[in-house]
């Protein structure tokens, strides 16, 4: 079976390549699992490059999250079928096959589109805790996104829009504002120097409770400034590579709070009951095609050097999948 | 009487001025309290200039507090009496005399320090707020704090050693030192570009869960890497007039939280039982000498000019008092 690996830190279109090796053996209580698709995330490249918050440990075989197919269970599995579609979310996943205790393969709905299920636990649950763990938000309040079209601002759009909270969605260029307006946005703006007056006037100076920010730079400042008395932005990445300033008169006077999210200790840190209310919230729309990302490009794990170069083009439309059984 | 006022807003030496007028009738319900000692704080001197969050109506008498004594009440007052020493909270208080309802004049202790109850609801009550509201603190607990020569910072050494609370404390001058481990500062270090790496070595690795900034630019981001996982920043001033950068890394992978505090903001939001809790605490440690503030220099109200050049002073160190009856 073939999977990817790096077996140094670097660029990841350099330092990743595919190998093959025997598939493992099959313990009491595990089952084996063929991988149907699994997403390039930016953080899998920052990783891999050795950028991100944990360093991964070497040879590694990166992959966060997927969609596959129960093969074969041990004789004591009881969870499982064979046939049987499952959600990936163990870590090494761009690979053909994965092998493990039953427990940690979690059964999916059947019949439902496999590649948007290979992309439940990252950014929809992200655009879900976002939205609902920072500030209590009700029916018709309005919130301001950065990053609109990237996968988790166009999964807030949809989740923000099921909940009848409205949203501004920043974006940076023009050609990104009518799919974000298909998806239900309420109002789309393209970064510029006028954007805190541009918010302003988009919401008629109606208060802005929630920021969520995932450019930094000089996105950021311009966001702190749209916030209404004690509004609050939570920062999940940081695509510009800048450091933002802070402005003190807005912490101090305008008592905004400064907050930040990271799914992986989101995953350490949450109930057990916490992560089947989200996981479940999210499978059932995902399934049922109520919220869904656009992909941009599918491609083998043969292909993992244009893979992860596509996956980091500046101003890539929709996810890039691994598809490893083709 | 005499009262300091300014037409304009502008520098503080060139704006303020003293006049005398009439004292103010005394109408049903009031009482006339002669001021007996008022702080100059930087807040004051830059509502004077027009720096400050809120806007002074003109002509503006400064003043945000002080301690006064009774000298006439209206015949239907009965929770005063000539001659009882009350605190001043009501604004405006760098005049010789004070009229308005008795119920805005809260009794104080007689026979305590006069100077030091004139500072009972601005920077001690920051103080306190600033370690009770935030973060929740267990006796043993770390906080650093920056400007820790400042009134706040030494309230807050104080109010810390009280409950146990360990204090690093930030100074920009060698000879700030000692004045702080004499008031019960654990340790004193003098701001410089390995700052991080001496907060760290000072506490031995022990963790750091509250940093308190009111000096910005520089000093911020050293005081945010400083922090342990999900710990809390909170600004309440920007004494270096320049705005700090925001680590993105610190605030999405180790958690760290930005938050601010504004006083006159909690004066309007806090209940009344929260008022009077700080009140009671505050006054009751002043008022024994448990709780005091350096003095650097007083002043008269015809010295109005020489009091706030003093008090805009770099490197003051101590409070500057108007005492306006002499």
């Amino acid at each position: 079976m073939k999977y990817t690996v790096h077996k140094k830190i670097g660029n990841p279109a350099d330092v990743l390549h595919v190998e093959e090796k025997e598939s493992a053996p099959l313990k009491a209580g595990e089952a084996r699992v063929a991988v149907l698709a699994t997403p390039i995330h930016p953080s899998n490249l920052l990783q891999t490059s050795g950028q991100y918050g944990v360093m991964p440990t070497l040879p590694a075989t990166p992959g966060s999250e997927g969609v596959g197919r129960v093969t074969k269970i041990a004789s004591d599995v009881e969870n499982l079928k064979v046939g049987q579609t499952v959600m990936l979310a163990g870590g090494s996943t761009w690979q053909q096959e994965l092998t493990g205790p039953a427990a940690g393969f979690i059964p999916l709905p059947e019949g439902a589109d496999i590649q948007q299920l290979s992309m439940l636990t990252v950014n929809p649950l992200t655009a879900l805790l976002l939205l609902k763990n920072f500030v209590d938000l009700q029916e018709g309040d309005w919130i301001v996104q950065s990053a609109a079209n990237s996968a988790v601002g166009g999964y807030l759009i949809q989740l923000a829009k099921q909940r009848g909270i409205k949203t501004i969605n920043i974006v940076r260029r023009e050609k990104a504002v009518q799919g974000l307006i298909d998806l239900g946005a309420d109002r789309v703006l393209v970064d510029g120097p006028d954007l805190a007056e541009q918010i302003k006037s988009a919401t008629d100076g109606a208060p802005i409770a929630l920021a969520i920010d995932a450019v930094g730079g000089e996105t950021f400042p311009k966001l702190v400034d749209a916030l209404s008395y004690s509004g609050t932005i939570v920062c999940y990445g940081a695509l510009s590579m800048e450091q933002p300033t802070l402005s003190s008169i807005a912490i101090i006077f305008n008592d905004v709070t400064v907050r930040g999210f990271w799914l992986s200790k989101w995953f350490e840190t949450a109930t057990a009951a916490d992560k089947q209310g989200a996981f479940g919230e999210i499978i059932g729309l995902v399934a049922s095609g109520a919220l869904k990302a656009k992909i941009s490009a599918t491609f083998t794990l043969d292909q993992i050097e244009a893979a992860v170069t596509a996956a980091a083009e500046s101003g890539r439309d929709g996810k890039v999948l691994l598809i490893p059984n083709t």
